[in-house]
């Protein structure tokens, strides 16, 4: 059965509904955000330069990676001549030339879905997130639950918009390839990925360049309040919350949640394949590859219905309750539908009883994303011991608040791995461990990935709700809003902060079981491909093996690399943003608040700063791999993939644990612990959260996506190693003139990366 | 031939003569340094407390570790009733039974050797160093020269002690236990290890606490100088310096050197019985076991002749020239003897050919060690960019002087690790890449290190030196000094800052290539008693399987964890020094100088602080690898290793760089940059220095042994694991008792390194 059976056919159609009906709901969900009052002339005005701002900063984004994506687009499409049609494809449209024609279109498409679905994620998060923020601002005037409201729904519109659209590539690209779409699937995870890894890397630059550099000068220089209108780079930094949080963030969350629906359907594709007829008669089990799109459909209705129920009354004023109702009534309505599915569609059919795995694999990843949400919270959180300690340490000066943070960053960083570990453990505690059965582990374990991201619509919602109150109450200081209004925006921010960390959490976690599943699938694919070529397959990635080993070192080094460049590119800039408000600061009228400050200047720098390193950064992502990959061999960039996930996954949840924890433990002596505000324990902790700013915000999240897309160009360049270098024939011209291409490449971007900034 | 030819068996015994040699050699140049002058009075009176200091800290460390070590050796000596001796210690000695008590005797007294061999260079290193300081100081009064060659000389005795007893130990094994000698060299690696690992561990908390404490208490909040008599804690520092960098390195750098050469013993061995006849059959060519002894007998006499020439006049004041030309010497002269006994020796049997092979990947490791020095002196020295970034970062305060610093070690370790990855690749150029020659290129990797660590003689007296000055400069402090001598020790301290940095690079990078090398041989050891018990054989550590990934996880977080112990641990101990200070300077007549402050009490809680992580550091470093290799099987264990290696590796240099380009930038500020002393960026620079201490002095170089430890400890339960799990087997009660145990104590260690301490 390699077409789908009636029931099937419904069942893809339905999701595929559910997909639209995600995207429909989202813009139900914004018109009704446009419609609500935006407040005074001064409210609106200041919004006006946010809105600029970021509106400015995202279209230039869009021109620099632009040209790179029509590139990669040619090249995906044009590969079809080097890596010729699957044995699946040739099956699916009927002979080798159409196979040829949908193949070169499909990867070429299916890239720039990704690419472009990635991008209107990020820009339509952002874009409500800045219709939203002087609407909750001015709600906060009616009341508690208006804000919460506004400010929840004005997040719901990107989770939706995220879980729709990250649904609606993957079912495209399944109702259009069937049986041959990995080749599409990893074009789309690819596009997603690196429009995410642009839009973390360049909004995390953004946001901590405007961040650091507004409060060095303004609040410890100048003496003047945080989101004080005086500063110049004020609104560059009300702009940065917008483009790192919410812009940044919703396109890799997108990301992971489309990276872990194209791993589980590729994989669900080998398990089908292995479970009936032998391997590659093109006899397919499609149980395994429709049951995750089921999942994923039921998820984004679970999503829609619990972020309806999201509202408190005016004496609770309980907005984290609230959501939380929410997201338990999305997990119950989740769970009962899997299990239903379960119990109706995943009959086996020899024995014909149940087959409850998958669900169970699926509920673990549930859990895991629980567990990992609190791990987070436990180790960013005021209201526990490690925030209190780094609090506590501060009283002796700011070196004992960094060692005390970077010692809790790392303990949470180890415990992190281990629930991991915990988790792919119960996937072969489901499966067993036997060899033969290493392929329903790897499937078990994309299936911890579905359940992970399952609740994404309510996850974002909630994260979203952080950048957007946090705007609402610089609109707020701005205009001199009523204490009550700020009383009701300083609760929902404090929320928000809460919210973020957990959701960092997951989306971390997620990436690791992402990229295992897809890495998994790795040595199936490169078989494949030497199977086809009558060349001996590979077996393992024998990490005992010296190349491998140099594999393995080189990819745990990228991310040390790779963070190094994010800090210096986030004290480059904010160096200069420190030096332009000086100079401001020096103008006549300024300090006075007589004259306006040019705002759009800091804006500028911010902008440039983090447009100037994407190339650098998109080259080197698809350099490094190139070069192992065909530089020491495909097994050899299996050790490498291995590399950059542990050392890629230890360091992300270092840096935003660490970071989190110093942002808290400056808030926790905010509250009045240790002597409070202005006291030395204060100062001292101002320093840990500067310190951890760049680590948190850009280096540590931009690691997930930066992990994911080496992965997948790792996955797309392996057959053509495997045909360019069979069983590691020597180097050729061509091979050689490709190496070197990569290496300058790689060079010079590093070179670049350490210039001087000049400003446009 | 498995027994050696008379040139062989001559050349074994000029080998040993040649470790005694050293030996001797370290023990007339202690002869010599005390009988040079202590100085007056006063020198002699500070001199005493730091004595009595030093000797209480490592007689209680005895007493601490005596028992573990005693108990540990009854262990490996009645491990021989569940892992039976090898093959080829039946041909060995003749009969079962015979085996069977030469192989008990040996494990056990191997495992003794390598403990208490390692202690004995710890204790004699700081016990020279304690005798050479004080005289250095009185030295210094007559010139410049004279303090160079008592500071250098003194630590010529560790240096020449480490390579000494090293080969000693090695040459005794081959010669007692021949061809079956694996066994008993991993229980000389593992006592060695340990005993480095306990000295770095228990040094690195006792110095870092009592310097951070001194440090935080005196010189920023009471304002006192460094060193001055009226701290309480001033001594303790003082010490620290001694069983910091004193007894804990060379305590390291002995296991360094020690397990390069057990590595290459070892794969020697493999080799030996692959190239001749067909494994198993007893048959060896025994070249490739005899020449790494001879290479490292052949270091031993270029290191003490190099040493001999270190000296300079007073005009030039050049201490670092004199010690550069020593280096250059040995190297010359170790070279060229390298050379003359592959012409003689290295003979292939079948072509009659010289096979050089060998002697490029040993010269290619003393070109990485070179290679390796100065990457860590670009890095963190103040004569180049990467410090001179971090000081002027300084001049925006703590916050970017700390970020910056963290972006320059994690850039730092990138390099770092490709040089490594780049000395495995020249093994491949070398040996050819195909699978078959895996063997030679892993002898090709232990040659490597063999190579690295040539030196050994020289770079420890070069860095002991370091610590020697040191505490000669606190001594001149103390007693009032002249100010010619003081100058003179001025400058021998700043040459040892930099020559210190650089022996930390080396021995990191020796510890990864001797890990390499070990882990390599873990397949062809597993294989080995799975054959013999009749089992299928590994033939790869699958990472792409999800329990190795499982592995790598786990062995990846281990560093983090072990990092963020160690940074608490000094933390908390610097914290109980600061009270204890703050305490004694209320007492009247301390701070007007009349009073002598109780140094003992800061002594003993530095002590204490140290003792009290070493049995939970113990319990992890056995029990880790138990849980991974028993509950996950023996291929997860080698994922595991895997792991730690790689984040071993990269969470060391990392910790080693950022804490080194801390130290030096702020003391490129103290020359005069960016406001000099006192300004507000020397502020931020103290900061970072205070920051970086425990990572540079307590986590970072205590991963290299404890990386070893894991490696040596999975080593030698790896045929337990196979023989009582065989093909992944269910549990049996026995075993899950095994693991339960593991466990609690794993538990326990982490929940007693939480607890706050009580001093004694």
């Amino acid at each position: 059965m390699n077409t789908p059976t009636p029931f099937e056919q419904t069942a893809i159609w339905a999701v595929f509904g559910m997909a639209l009906l995600g995207i429909a709901y989202a813009f139900v969900l914004r018109a009704q955000i446009l419609s609500q009052d935006k407040g005074t002339a001064r409210m609106q005005e200041v919004w006006g330069f946010i809105r600029a701002g970021a509106n400015a900063y995202l279209s230039r984004q869009f021109r620099t990676i632009a040209l790179l994506i029509g590139i990669l687009t040619v090249v995906l499409g044009a590969s079809v001549l080097i890596i010729p049609p699957s044995h699946e494809a040739v099956i699916r449209f009927g002979s080798v030339d159409a196979a040829t024609q949908w193949v070169a279109w499909g990867r070429a498409l299916a890239f720039l879905m990704g690419s472009l679905f990635s991008y209107t994620v990020g820009y339509v998060g952002m874009n409500v997130a800045v219709e939203g923020n002087v609407r909750v601002a001015a709600a906060a005037r009616l009341g508690y639950n208006p804000a919460l409201q506004v400010a929840y729904r004005s997040g719901s519109v990107t989770g939706m918009l995220t879980v729709g659209l990250g649904l609606l590539g993957g079912t495209i690209i399944f109702l259009v390839f069937g049986i041959s779409a990995p080749d599409a699937l990893l074009g789309y995870g690819f596009g997603g990925s690196l429009i995410a890894l642009f839009m973390r890397v360049g909004g995390g630059i953004y946001t901590k360049a405007a961040d650091v550099g507004a409060d060095l000068v303004g609040k410890v220089e100048a003496g003047i309040p945080e989101d004080d209108p005086r500063n110049a780079a004020v609104i560059a930094d009300l702009v940065g919350d917008n483009v790192g949080d919410c812009a940044g963030m919703a396109a890799d969350v997108f990301e992971s949640f489309e990276v872990t629906t194209v791993s589980a359907l590729i994989l669900g594709l080998v398990l089908g394949d292995a479970m009936l007829g032998t391997i590659g008669d093109g006899q397919y089990d499609l149980r395994f590859v429709i049951f995750p799109l089921l999942l994923r459909g039921i998820g984004v209705l679970a999503s829609a219905i619990g972020n309806l129920i999201v509202r408190t009354d005016e004496t609770k004023r309980d907005a984290l309750g609230a959501m939380d109702r929410g997201l338990y009534l999305s997990a119950a309505i989740a769970i009962t539908g899997f299990a239903a599915i379960t119990q109706v569609y995943m009959i086996d059919p020899v024995s014909g009883t149940v087959d409850w795995k998958p669900f169970l694999a699926t509920v673990s990843g549930i859990f895991l994303a629980i567990g990992l949400g609190k791990l987070t919270e436990y180790y960013t959180s005021t209201k526990y011991g490690p925030v209190q300690e780094v609090s506590a340490a501060s009283e002796t000066g700011a070196a004992t608040n960094i060692l005390s943070g970077t010692a809790l960053g790392m303990e949470s960083s180890t415990y992190s791995a281990i629930v991991i570990a915990g988790a792919i453990f119960v996937s072969i505690l489901i499966y067993g461990s036997a060899a033969a059965d290493l392929i329903h582990v790897l499937y078990g374990v994309a299936l911890t990935g579905i359940g992970m991201l399952t609740l994404t619509g309510n996850t974002i919602s909630m994260d979203s709700f952080g950048p957007i109150s946090d705007n609402a109450n610089g609109i707020g200081e701005m205009s001199n809003l009523e204490k009550s209004a700020r009383d009701v925006m300083d609760d929902l921010d404090a929320v928000g902060n809460t919210t973020k960390a957990v959701t960092k959490g997951i989306a971390i976690g997620s990436a690791v079981i992402a990229a295992v599943a897809l890495f998994g699938s790795y040595i199936s694919d490169v078989g494949k491909v030497q199977a086809a070529l009558g060349y001996a397959q590979l077996t393992a990635i024998n990490v005992a093996s010296p190349a491998v080993f140099i594999g393995l070192l080189i990819g745990g080094a990228v991310p040390m690399l790779f963070s190094s460049l994010m800090i210096r590119a986030v004290a480059r800039a904010a160096a200069e943003i420190v030096t332009e408000v000086r100079r401001q600061f020096k103008i006549p009228g300024i300090m006075e608040g007589t004259v306006i400050p040019d705002y759009a200047r800091a804006v500028s720098i911010s902008t440039s700063a983090a447009q100037r390193e994407l190339l650098g950064i998109g080259i080197m992502a698809v350099a490094i791999p190139v070069l192992v990959g065909f530089g020491l061999g495909i097994e050899a960039l299996g050790g490498f993939l291995a590399g950059v996930i542990l050392s890629g996954q230890l360091l992300a949840v270092y840096q935003s644990n660490a970071g989190g924890a110093w942002d808290n433990a400056k808030k926790h002596i905010e509250e009045g612990h240790h002597g409070g505000k202005h006291s030395e324990p204060h100062k001292a902790a101002v320093v840990g959260d500067t310190v951890g700013d760049p680590l948190k915000d850009t280096a540590g999240p931009a690691l997930n996506p930066m992990v994911k897309v080496m992965n997948l160009v790792s996955l797309i360049i392996a057959p053509i190693i495997v045909s360019t270098r069979p069983m590691d024939a020597p180097m050729t011209p061509s091979l050689i003139a490709l190496l070197a291409l990569s290496m300058c490449g790689l060079v010079w971007s590093i070179w670049r990366s350490k210039q001087p900034t000049h400003t446009a």
